[in-house]
């Protein structure tokens, strides 16, 4: 193929970037399996949900036959500030590997939330806000999603509360800082503000917290405060929705100069990211127009693909939101210590968990320290400090690119650079110093885990 | 003027981009005073400069004839992998603002040093390289400098070695650890690695140590080290010519969609940004070709420009480096604590204080707690967390757009946005909590530091 000149970062005008959201699962001939309500069984209807959620999001979670939704304008506005996000050109990563492979990444950390997180905050706040809502409540881990979500709300003036796990808020100050900085309330969770915060602080007086315990407290906020719905930034399929526009943009960037990608890379945590990259590329591959390579990448200490099962199971560890139908390791498997903060959900998008059980994509796991190692060469060659969960794309798309070099094969490879890792520096720390390890979970922990999965017949 | 349509970010295509750095000095009817050997007070000559700076960078040091230096194409192709950087047109904050100011401004912190340090970085490192050195020795207070210097010693394989403030050494760990990836040593100072470092520290045992020390242990090192030399990121001809690159990109973008900017505002310590943002409009300006409002924007507790005198002085706090006439605050004047750290510096570029000197730019010095408002509201409306240092400059644009909306005016306001607070959030977070204060130099405490000027009769 006779190729344009390649800058090293594509940048669409803004009269390219993407009008509409593209929604995978209309393309999908095995539709991912729905929400059940844990009481009946029975599927979750929209007005089940709706003390919960937006209206406008149950929608979009529901609706698995539209292609497109229309990105309302107030939201391509706000993503004017920030987008579109380079593609780049790996030119000096293709150097220093000697390798024939053409290396792309979809950088997405450019914006002060550090990640791709932002794309869907914003539009679950749009929705939010024209609902005439005065807030939304959510749960943070590492922070990625709380400090997205304080943007977000920041900017359409409604209220955030965001409920942060005990242990992240105490060593995490300076994304907590971010988030407060935006206007937002932020709380250490276990919190007394709550019914079944105070019921766990009294069982458990020292816990520093977990995702699933702020889960059950944004929730609770939520639906107990007028005018408050609870908002998630992973594994719902809105949240993939709104993320397509990652891979709407780079397939656009890429359509431009004629490039095909031949291996699309992302790491996954809930699926968010990948999701979203993969999705105009999917859709394709569903409607038997384009072929690809689809490889996710989690990491060995919480592999939910490469070592879970495809079964239902409660998307939180207090079991009080709706089962999914998803890879597992069970809603109360306790990952390992891990520094890719967001990659450490028991679960996975229901989208996702089907399309990896219809053999459409491939799955593969990686340990810490061969990810910090693929983040330091990366960070060195390439100019950009990695997020930790972005790095295992990272340690992925080298390792093909070296396959290629081995073979001789002139591929092209697209991978999600999530994020900047600016604020998970105890970790980097930690590799620095050599006192990193990989954790990784037994056969046995796995099994006792899933033993404990909810009985479904479905 | 009818003008095109004004995207939210205008980026140069790759062609666009400057093939050669523009020295004001040049342009310069009254040049800046030289550099002089502080024992016979004659003008420092190339041979003299050599055991401590690169060849090539004395050479542009002390060239103040020639307008164009041709940048050479290894660091063009470095400066292509996070250049250009976007010039943003400000839609939400004149919105916000309701003022008919049209505002720009040019952001350079989307790279992983987090500022502009990062353009005169790759080139003294590559002049280092193509020197045939082993590595370069530096100092660092906040950090920015010392990380920017470190992604450019790893690009070209040099030794980075950094000798660090020693209480930022133990505030901000986070900055240390982005160094250490990138390969960089990095040393608290005062330190027992040099002859200076160990007698400060015998005379005092618990002192956290000072920018000027950590000047005086990286130049005693890089002399007192086969194939090192010293490195500086600042105050420096040398380093303001590297720096126009953010200008150029401005002025080009600028020129596309046939914007002349009215008033031109940047934050100033030792003047290595403003230096760079202003030089090829201050260039039209001495040339006659066009006018400019110009304004250096410093804080209120380092007020070099409206409270210094312009004088010879040392430019190390140690009286170990050669003079230089600029406006001065004294060499051993001590900034009351400002969250600024770039900003604390108690002189300012040579070039800068003969033009500020001849009326060709303005100065204007605001507190810290307006600077911190202004951040925040920067912030939360343009979606950019700014570096406290690049507040000051986003305070004063936010002032001249609101005497736009009072007077009508419909003026053009270009600033300078330096790069992201992501490092700063114990300052945002005393900001949050209410207990950030203003501390301002007595007028009797800047007396005492200037009566110990050098006496000099040039």
């Amino acid at each position: 193929m006779s190729e344009k000149k390649i800058p090293y970062k594509i940048y669409l005008e803004e009269n390219e970037m993407p009008k509409a959201w593209y929604n995978m699962r209309a393309d999908m001939k095995n539709k991912p399996a729905p929400l059940l309500n844990p009481g009946t069984l029975e599927p979750m209807k929209a007005e089940e949900l709706a003390p919960v959620f937006c209206d406008e999001l149950i929608k979009q979670e529901l609706d698995d036959t539209t292609a497109y939704f229309e990105i309302p304008e107030e939201i391509r506005e706000f993503y004017k500030m920030y987008r579109p996000s380079p593609l780049v050109r790996a030119y000096c990563l293709e150097k220093k590997l000697q390798t024939p492979a053409k290396i792309y990444y979809k950088f997405e950390g450019n914006n002060t939330s550090g990640s791709h997180k932002l794309n869907s905050a914003i539009a679950q706040a749009y929705y939010a806000k024209k609902q005439g809502l005065k807030g939304v409540t959510t749960e943070t881990g590492a922070g990625q999603w709380g400090t997205a979500l304080s943007m977000a709300c920041s900017y359409f003036d409604l209220d955030c509360k965001v409920y942060m796990v005990k242990v992240s808020y105490e060593q995490k100050p300076f994304r907590r800082e971010v988030m407060r900085t935006y206007g937002a309330s932020v709380t250490p969770s276990p919190s007394m503000e709550t019914e079944i915060g105070r019921k766990i602080l009294a069982e458990h007086p020292g816990t520093t917290g977990s995702l699933g315990c702020a889960i059950s407290e944004a929730v609770e906020k939520a639906t107990k405060s007028e005018g408050y719905r609870y908002v998630l930034g992973s594994v719902l399929n809105q949240v993939l929705l709104h993320q397509s526009v990652i891979g709407l943009e780079s397939k656009t960037a890429l359509d431009k100069y004629g490039v095909k990608p031949d291996v699309i890379i992302g790491c996954a945590g809930g699926g968010s990211n990948l999701g979203g990259l993969i999705s105009p590329f999917m859709g394709e591959k569903l409607r038997g127009e384009a072929d690809y390579r689809i490889i996710a990448v989690e990491p060995a200490s919480c592999p939910s693909f490469t070592r879970g099962k495809f079964a239902y199971d409660f998307c939180d560890t207090g079991m009080v939101c709706p089962l999914a139908k998803m890879y597992t390791l069970g809603c109360d498997f306790i990952p390992s210590a891990n520094h890719a903060g967001g990659l450490r959900y028991h679960g996975m998008s229901s989208t996702l968990s089907q399309l990896y059980d219809d053999g459409l994509m491939e799955a593969v796991s990686v340990q810490q320290t061969d990810v910090f190692k693929a983040a330091e060469y990366f960070a060195r060659i390439e100019g950009i400090l990695p997020a930790p969960e972005s790095a295992h794309a990272i340690k992925v798309a080298i390792d093909e690119a070296v396959k290629c070099r081995e073979n001789n094969e002139e591929k092209t490879i697209l991978f999600g650079l999530t994020g900047t890792g600016y604020f998970d520096m105890v970790a980097y720390e930690k590799f620095n110093d050599g006192v990193m390890s990989d954790n990784i979970p037994t056969d046995e922990e796995i099994a006792v885990s899933l033993a404990k999965l909810p009985r479904v017949d479905k």
